[in-house]
C-alpha cells in the first residue's frame, strides 16, 4: 500500500460548464482507520449530474460542496484495513468516499457488495443510486400503470435508460429522447424502446412529440428539462404525470433560463408535475434492489457503462458526462479489485 | 312576459383583452319549452375567468365557443314555464343558460335553489362552482393539512377568497396576494387572512414572499400564475403542493409569455404542481355544498359580490373582471325574482 493518497479537491465554483481547473489533485498522507472504521481503496468512482448542483452556492436539499473539500460522490472499493468487526480486508463495499484513491468510513456508512451477483461497478449504476432513482421515480412519483404511454428524456443516461426499460417491463409504449443518433439507436436497438428522437435534430418539439407519441403522454420521466419538457406540457394526457428527476439542461446556466409559461396546460389536463429524490425512498431501497437484481440477472434489464480509466481523469469524465459524452452510466475506474 | 328574448352573441375572437365589440346583443323570438323542458328567466348571470379560455380557438378540456353562439355561462333564474313534472313556475333554479335573458333547458340540466338558505346569487359564487373549486382544489388537489402555511393568489376573487377562508377554518396560516390595496385590506380585515400583499407594489417577489411567508409555503392555491407563481417555486416547502386552479395573468396574452425555468426547484423540494377542474369532483359536489352551506350559515365563511346591474352590461362586467375590477364574485343582475 502506498504511503500517500491522492484526492480531487474542489478548487473553484464553476461558471457555466465546469473546467478541469475547477478541481485540483492533491497528495496527502494515507489515512488510518480508527475503531469502528475501515480504510477502502477505490475501484470505481461515480460522476453524476446531481454533483453539479452541489457545486453551487445555493440553498438546496443538501449542503453545498465547499472550496477545499474533497469532491463528493459514491464509490465502490475494496477494504484494505478494517477496525470494524463486520468487515474484513478484501471485502468489496459501496461507500460515499468521493473522488479519492483511498478513504476512511465508519462501518455504518459502507455496504457490502456481492461480486458474484453482478460486476461490482453496477453498485454505482443500474443496481445503485441511478437504478433506484429510475425505479422509484417511475413507479412511485410517476405512478406508472401497466400499458401507459411513456416518454423519457436523457434516455441513454444511467437513469433514463433504466426508467425506459422498467416501463417496457410494465408493458408500456416507451419513447426516448437523447442527444445523438448513436444514443437513439442504442435505446431502440439494444434496450427495446419503441421509438426515440435525437433532440439535436428537432426544431419543433411540439410537432415531433405529436408524431412520435400519437396517443399523447401519460408519464414523462424527465432528466433534462428545457424545450423537450416544454413540449411535454402540450402533449401530456389528462391525469398525466411528469416525474422531475433531473434538469441537466439547466445545471450549467449562470442565469435562470427563460422558457414559455405553460402551467395553464396543467389545468386542462389535470396533470401533475412532481420532483423526486431517491433518498426519500431509502427504507424501500433494499426491496427495489432485489427486484432490479432479478431483472438484471434474467436479462430483462440491460445496462451499459462508459468507463474512463485512471483516477486523474475524474474531472474530465465528470465534464464529459455533463455534456452528454456518455452512454449509460459514466464511471471512473481507479483500481482493480484483488 | 315579453315576446322577444335578448342574447349576447360571440362576435369575434378577442385579441388580447376582450373588447365590448367582441360581443353583440341580438333580439330573438321568445323560445318555447318542449316536453321535459323548462323556460327560465335569468335573474343573475355569471362571468368567470374560465370563459376567456373558451373564447380561444384551441384544444382545451372543453369545446371552444364558436362565433355566432350565445356566450356560455352559469345562471340563476326563475322558471316561467314548465313542461317538466319536477318543476313549477316560480321555482328558482341554477342552470347553464349563458348570457341571455331567457333560456330553455331540459329538466336534467337545472337544479333547484332554496332561496331561504342564502341569497340566490350565491348559487353562482360561494355556494356554486367557484366555492366548490376552492373547496376541492384546496383539500383534494392541494392535500391541505391542518395548520399548514398557505399562500393564495387572486385572493380577493370568488375562488381565492373562499380558498383562503377554508384554510383559516382548517387552522392554517394564510397569506393572500391581490392587485389593489383595497383588496388587501378586505381579505385581511373582512375575511381574516393573516397577511396579504398587493402584487402591483412588489418588484422582488422572492424577497417579499420570504418576508410574508417566513416559514415557507406548504400549499399554494394559484389563480393567477406569473411572477408570483415563479417566486413560489423558490419558497415552496419540502413536499409542498401547488394547486393550479387558474392562470388569469396569462389568459389574455396572444403569445405564450416567457418566465424563468424553475422545475429544478421541484426536485430539491420534492414538491408537486397539479392542475384541477371542479368538474372532476362532480360526484362529491353535493357533500361539498352541504359543508360550505353550513360554514356560510354559521358565519365562518364570508363572501362578497360585485354586482353589475343590467343584462346589457354583461360584456363590460366580464372585461372588468378579467382586469381585476371585482372584489369577490362578479355577477350581472338581469332581473328580480318575483
Amino acid at each position: 500500500m502506498p504511503e500517500q493518497n491522492r484526492q480531487f479537491i474542489f478548487a473553484s465554483r464553476p461558471v457555466g460548464y465546469p473546467k478541469e481547473s475547477d478541481f485540483n489533485i492533491v497528495t496527502s498522507p494515507m489515512p488510518a482507520p480508527g475503531d469502528g472504521e475501515v480504510l477502502v481503496r477505490t475501484c470505481y468512482l461515480s460522476v453524476d449530474p446531481y454533483m453539479r448542483g452541489r457545486m453551487r452556492k445555493a440553498k438546496s436539499y443538501a449542503a453545498s460542496l465547499e472550496i477545499g473539500e474533497v469532491v463528493l460522490g459514491g464509490t465502490v472499493g475494496q477494504i484494505v484495513k478494517s477496525k470494524h468487526p463486520d468487515f474484513q480486508e478484501g471485502d468489496i463495499v459501496k461507500a460515499y468516499l468521493g473522488w479519492q484513491e483511498y478513504g476512511i468510513a465508519g462501518g455504518e456508512a459502507v455496504q457490502k457488495v456481492n461480486p458474484s451477483l453482478a460486476p461490482i461497478s453496477t453498485a454505482l449504476g443500474v443496481l445503485g443510486m441511478p437504478g433506484l432513482t429510475a425505479y422509484f421515480g417511475l413507479l412511485e412519483t410517476g405512478r406508472l400503470k401497466d400499458g401507459e404511454h411513456v416518454l423519457v428524456s436523457g434516455a441513454a443516461g444511467a437513469v433514463g435508460s433504466t426508467a425506459g426499460q422498467i416501463a417496457k417491463i410494465k408493458g408500456c409504449r416507451v419513447v426516448g429522447v437523447a442527444g445523438t443518433d448513436e444514443k437513439v439507436k442504442h435505446v431502440v436497438n439494444d434496450l427495446g424502446f419503441d421509438d426515440a428522437i435525437n433532440y439535436n435534430s428537432v426544431t419543433d418539439f411540439d410537432s415531433k412529440l405529436q408524431q412520435v407519441c400519437p396517443d399523447g403522454i401519460d408519464v414523462y420521466f424527465d432528466n433534462t428539462g428545457g424545450p423537450v419538457t416544454d413540449a411535454v406540457f402540450l402533449n401530456i394526457n389528462v391525469r398525466g404525470r411528469m416525474a422531475i428527476c433531473g434538469q441537466i439542461s439547466q445545471y450549467n446556466s449562470q442565469e435562470t433560463e427563460l422558457g414559455p409559461r405553460l402551467l395553464w396546460q396543467l389545468i386542462a389536463k389535470r396533470a401533475r408535475v412532481e420532483g423526486l429524490l431517491v433518498s426519500d425512498f431509502a427504507e424501500r431501497h433494499e426491496a427495489g434492489l432485489r427486484q432490479m437484481g432479478e431483472w438484471v440477472q434474467t436479462g430483462k434489464l440491460k445496462y451499459r457503462e462508459t468507463i474512463t480509466e485512471g483516477f486523474e481523469n475524474a474531472a474530465t469524465a465528470f465534464i464529459s458526462m455533463l455534456k452528454g459524452g456518455n452512454i449509460g452510466k459514466q464511471l471512473v475506474k481507479v483500481s482493480e479489485p484483488e
